[in-house]
């Protein structure tokens, strides 16, 4: 079950902005229409406001998914979400990249907030 | 013959806005003027407002003009065209990028509405 | 000898603005200084108005610089000024990207109106 | 132990404005928490105003984090301070990349002042 | 020693603006501390406005700076003001990109006037 | 229908041996247990022993598995049995790397006679 | 709970020898020291006698493993050893390549029989 | 015309073995049947016994096909005699790589004498 | 210190042969000349015969030469001599790839035993 | 003028046997003909006996060619003559890959002795 209770945070180290971005490219989750497991590679990217996530709880809380029966536009909104909810950042945005299944691979971005310029131009 | 009502939709999981992108590298038509048949890769990017279109129901879709003679420019609007009637979307594109013929390879984009930020900068 | 009376046409199929571009990969010219021959790669991008140019009359007229001698700024320019000539589209653009010659390899671009966002953003 | 000491700078040659970027995939450091090292690589780029740092002392001064224990987003930060306050630049940035942990690899972006046009679009 | 003098140039063949790249693999001088040789790709581009430069004249003058003692930052300046000053383009920029030395690998780019959109976009 | 009367050979233009190998990115035919259709690449090499086949005609021959329904092997091994009988050349091989279905892509290679030491060490 | 009985096969459409490459990037078991998943790219090669195994069935084979506690060289070495009983092929190779764990990454390739000349020159 | 008559020898520098391989990417014939160019990349590989061609003489010689009309077959095979003819090398080999025609490229390789283990190892 | 004694071992799962290999791209030792760290990628490859060794303590093993001064000869031929007595294998290979140093790239291939044909053609 | 002089060597580590690589991609030296610069990469590589080159004493040695008028084929030819001579190796191969003039790039395989089977295979 995805278990949004995993995540741990700790306070910016700085006050000046900086971005980040943590990409795994081992998430797994399974369809609900089919029962076959989809992969794909989530790259997470915010500009943190007070707090940002704990390397290792974000990979607990991916792990949390793979065995949750849940469509890639769901998982793509419900990771921005839970992160959300989580650090209130400036910005975050999940992109996820998905292996293809019958011939069609797929990309579903979810956004919060505005890109700052740093990433853009980075 | 070019079956848009193959074409099935679910709506969208979430309010917030989000943009999705599905890349098939497996279409293919006949040239109207040659009879050969023609290669490309079909990029359906687009900014859901109520529905999202289903994943296999594209594919069949797509797979409905393999013996239809029609010229690139004529299917890459006609993709866009059957594809906004469907959901109108608040943004959509398809970048259809075709196999070279007798040393030329071709790119056509047709697109819907303003391309958002988030896309432009993910 | 370059022939754009070699160039043909077809109504744009769509009322609806859309971008193409073609490449070839096959374009030599001779160097009128040295006599040796030129390779380069030509794209051609443009938003069509009323017509589009036939891809098999693009080949053969590209195919009639075979054995002219001309430099690559003249060349460049030349396939900009005929085909807007033959289109007048609402923007065009030729990238060319020239094999070395004595170590150096150039790129040169000749733009007729405004780059499209559509394209800019694909 | 980081030693911003070992930074030398030199004038900048000319008056008018220009951009550096120094890369070097052999940075490395330690994780606070578990002992064990941390690899990255580090892009500094900037837009000096009246002095550059100097190659060999930058080198050196990476070369002093090897032994010490310090998280991904305080290093990045550090860097981009200690080279502030060294240059006082027009603008400065530091892009990390770090490899993989646990699955999960990381880029860090700490900027100072504004990205000029020049790189944006170099 | 750096000639400009071995600089040549031919006017512009159309009156129509347009953008150039030359990218040379094959630049050479020498560290003025240490005598050992650097190498670097240099890549010059213009928007030209009167005249163009002939493109065995620029291998020649680049190959004068062979045995030259200077610095990366000097080389690269100095090359933008020798080109601007030869031949008063509407916009001009060097981007050099250095190999490494003691693991860090540099690019410099030095700009004359002001990116024209053609260019940024091609 | 797969149609080998549609392969037109011509005779070997020298006594000398020599290898060729003739690549097809474009093979599509249907899986006869789903009906949707099979994508592939197919390489066939051979060294002519009195004959070669023409490359039109093997065009031809190619397109006529288009709506065909025949599993991944069977075509493999129907491509090299058809070619061998047409052209009883010294070695003749077909490599076929099929596009993947279910996240599984193929690779299947049918060979008659022994590959000869110019092939391997090419 | 790895399940070879979900495998089935089909006889060998015909009696001349060839060989298959099956590659799967979407395996995933877990490590039973630290519970995390492990994923790998797993390529199966073998020159069938008698009987080829079905591509769905052998997906399912595999995703039979997706909770399964096994180590990597135990992995390698079952795939090995089931597919061999399966179908007593002429030769048959299990090439896995798994995802680093700690900076490392890892290839077991576990053999049955002898690397076909078919094969190994392709 | 091609004309053997162009190329030119100097003496092998040394007593002991060695082998050489010349790669031009802008060799250029025309197809005798469709009077359409046709494009490749030639690989010259040889061992030399007394004599090695000259590199601007091999220039002009492959310039020389740029008009004729003759076949790919017909165009390996005659490289490989006529430079047989001139050096009378220990080894000789062309690799000839056609761009794509109708979709399908192609490699010949003719040979004359023993690939000698140093370049096959090489 | 260059610590063997954190290598640790395990059984090997089956009977029959398979080989392995190990990269860590992330090794690095300091230079005993210039106190200059070196850094390279390390490629133990090797058939086991009655244990295999324990992945962390290998990287942990790898680790403990982090601040030792060594050169890439000694450290490539310590690791297979380490590992050819901890474990006693039919076969082993350090392949170890280090990064330039004075614009020279090193690779350095320490044997022992006898490459498995299973590897060479893999 | 190229001075083998420079060369230095260090006793081999071990007695057992290894092979070397040392991979330089800054080689120039001049055309003695044209008086135009040539760049080349020179692979180095050797089984060694009693002694190994080296690092920094191969540098200057390659730097003694910066301004020799002396052609690729001899160049290749006496990198491994002077190297075979200061060292005595087992085994001893110089793969020159040198940058196109006119269109051409050229490869030169010079060896001393045979290519040992841990190379081959590594």
């Amino acid at each position: 079950m995805p278990s949004p209770a995993l995540l741990e945070t700790f306070p910016t180290p700085v006050a000046t902005a900086f971005v980040i971005e943590h990409v795994s490219d081992e998430f797994t989750s399974v369809c609900p229409k089919t029962g076959h497991p989809d992969f794909g590679s989530i790259a997470l990217r915010y500009a943190p406001q007070a707090t940002c996530v704990e390397l290792k709880s974000l990979k607990l809380y991916y792990q949390s998914f793979r065995n949750d029966g849940i469509y890639y536009e769901a998982v793509t909104n419900r990771l921005r979400d839970d992160l959300v909810a989580l650090m209130a950042p400036r910005w975050l945005q999940i992109v996820a990249d998905w292996k293809g299944r019958g011939g069609i691979r797929s990309r579903i971005i979810a956004t919060h907030g505005t890109v700052p310029s740093e990433w853009a131009r980075g």
